[in-house]
């Protein structure tokens, strides 16, 4: 047993989402990472709900198992330890606005001579360049800017995806980023620069919806329907929604069939392409039929047939998913006393001969690490 | 100029979105991939929306730079170029639901004693283990099941999110373990097994959702709000709404001013939490203020007042965003004549001595490069 990124040392600058989601993920793959934090308050995330006892569970959700030193880096002394802290890096991670790392002195230009194999990862609104590089922002406004809220809710009402997807989807490729340049240094023994902007990372999770509105016509917000695959959306039951998709032609005759609906044979719904242009009177031929029936009815008659379909689940219900349990998916994160404090969602790469344990260490206090650190730098 | 994963060879069987996504990203970062595609229709993405002269502008997008090969399994002749292909991979790439390999004599137990350096990398809907392993699983029943749709949209109409994140997200943690493992098997000489579920990837995403639940109260969909940031929302300008995030204090200071509205010295309103609890007062203070003017003045003015904010943008719009075009994060895909002819999103991960082209390669033909792969396998 052992995990694949032992040995990785990252000096973490970053704060809030998503610079810190990256270095969750890379931590929860082995990585050592060492959050260099302001004096005073550190992260803001520190702050951020839901708390308990003054505490931040998302805070602990995102940064479980790291280690926290805070440095003054206009103070010559803490500068002089930051230097030899870079010496032991691997990797840097940062997620200030473009500029701000190169008034410290800090920028990959300014370190490159010096740390020649060092990985300098950047993650911001808009990326390292362009002429909006230098502007502030935050999740929610590139899924605006993006595409994405335009796409989500209905025309009349776009709505925010539920969950901070922009951030988290740039977290993820500057994790991607990272390890292609942890393994390409195993061959050259040179660093690269990693730059990730959320505004690029939300326009590549818009994999349909690009080459669709170059050729025509653009998509729309479409509530729970999807925009190329027929059926696939809520339906009515007698007690609420569920959700379907029968993405195939199989899974379609089987939907007829579990339905008792004599629609396979009939042309208007021979396959994906003619289900798609007839997609509103499929979906009312549909919800005829299931109308007769609560949601458990059909979602057992349904699944007994190979037909995908899911409940909407709550996020109460979501949290006692027997699958997601089974998967090691919601996990404890642990207080400095070894309690377990909060809930957070597990590590969702699983591996062979890689530990996944149920409870994880705790978030760091801010500066809690500082002795340990300067002990491994041998400065104490 | 070298991508840093010049030299990996990937064996992809996967299908539609999930592992060809993350294979795009690997072949974006140097990966040469090998499509093995079933004899006659090959991967059922070649049939989607957007449709092309026959071709799918999303099968393009996604594909693109990949080669194809059609291997009828059953057939000795091609099961014996499979093994011979095999030999070459450093990683195998699938996403049928678990036990399909298996019933071709490809699952990772029988591969593993005679390639222990190959990495064995699964996506499927639910994972590899669990009691709902082996059922089929869409995007979009994730979504729904995995809490993500329920906080989408509004309590009374759940929206999907408008796009694949679900898909997506477990194509990137894919991404993400199979470099992780590349990276440890140059350490250790050894290959592992990866295993994501599509289910765990979408609730990986709920950052905020899952701690926020375990404490209470459980989060509710809202639109356009942010559920731990205040103000961060969509408000109404007098020809429409823009969205608006001022997460820090200062930002909100500055908001306050450029708006001309003295709430920044009001204890309602003095810091994050307080803004949350008065939140919809406070959208009604500021839109009381945003409506006197278009969406275009605001967004210039409270630009240059430092003020996170943008449009909500259509498809159209985003396709000429200076700051997308500007990272070239809008490509040109090639036909197999070289001329351009679908367009897709670009590759975020952004990085040093990686040269970033404007157009990307063909997707491939079905079965278009078999004669090159047999000659590259020394057969011809």
């Amino acid at each position: 047993m052992s995990l694949p990124l032992a040995g990785v040392t990252i000096v973490d600058f970053s704060r809030i989402l998503s610079g810190p989601y990256a270095t969750m993920i890379l931590a929860d793959l082995g990585a050592v990472v060492i959050k260099v934090e302001r004096p005073g308050r550190g992260d803001g995330a520190r702050a951020l709900p839901p708390l308990k006892d003054g505490k931040s569970g998302f805070f602990a959700a995102i940064n479980r198992g790291k280690r926290s030193i805070a440095l003054d880096l206009e103070a010559e002394a803490d500068r002089s330890l930051l230097d030899r802290l870079l010496d032991r890096a691997d990797v840097l991670v940062e997620n200030f606005r473009p500029g701000v790392m190169a008034r410290h002195g800090l920028d990959w230009e300014a370190l490159r001579p010096r740390l020649p194999r060092l990985i300098y990862a950047s993650v911001s609104g808009y990326g390292q360049t362009g002429p909006d590089a230098k502007r502030p922002a935050y999740d929610a406004v590139v899924q605006a800017r993006g595409g994405l809220m335009g796409l989500t809710g209905t025309a009349d009402a776009p709505a925010r995806a539920g969950s901070s997807v922009g951030d988290l989807a740039g977290g993820m490729f500057l994790v991607q980023g990272i390890l292609a340049a942890l393994y390409d240094r195993e061959k050259t023994g040179r660093g690269r620069r990693v730059d990730i902007g959320l505004l690029d990372a939300q326009l590549a999770l818009m994999e349909q919806a690009v080459p669709q509105t170059a050729l025509g016509p653009a998509p729309q917000a479409s509530g729970t329907r999807h925009p190329a695959l027929a059926p696939c959306e809520a339906v009515a039951a007698s007690d609420g929604p569920f959700m379907l998709a029968a993405g195939t032609d199989a899974q379609f005759e089987r939907l007829c069939l579990a339905l008792q609906l004599p629609l396979a044979e009939d042309p208007r719904f021979a396959d994906n392409a003619a289900r798609l242009a007839h997609v509103r009177l499929l979906k009312r031929l549909i919800e005829a039929a299931t109308l007769e029936h609560p949601r458990s009815h059909w979602l057992s008659r349904l699944t007994a047939a190979g037909v995908p379909c899911a409940p909407i689940q709550s996020m109460e219900q979501v949290m006692k998913d027997p699958q997601l349990l089974s998967r090691n998916m919601i996990v404890d994160v642990l207080d400095r006393y070894g309690r377990a404090s909060f809930k957070a969602a597990g590590n969702p790469i699983k591996m062979s001969e890689m530990e996944d344990r149920p409870a994880r260490p705790a978030a760091p206090e801010l500066d809690g690490n500082r002795a340990d650190i300067l002990r491994w730098l041998g400065a104490d």
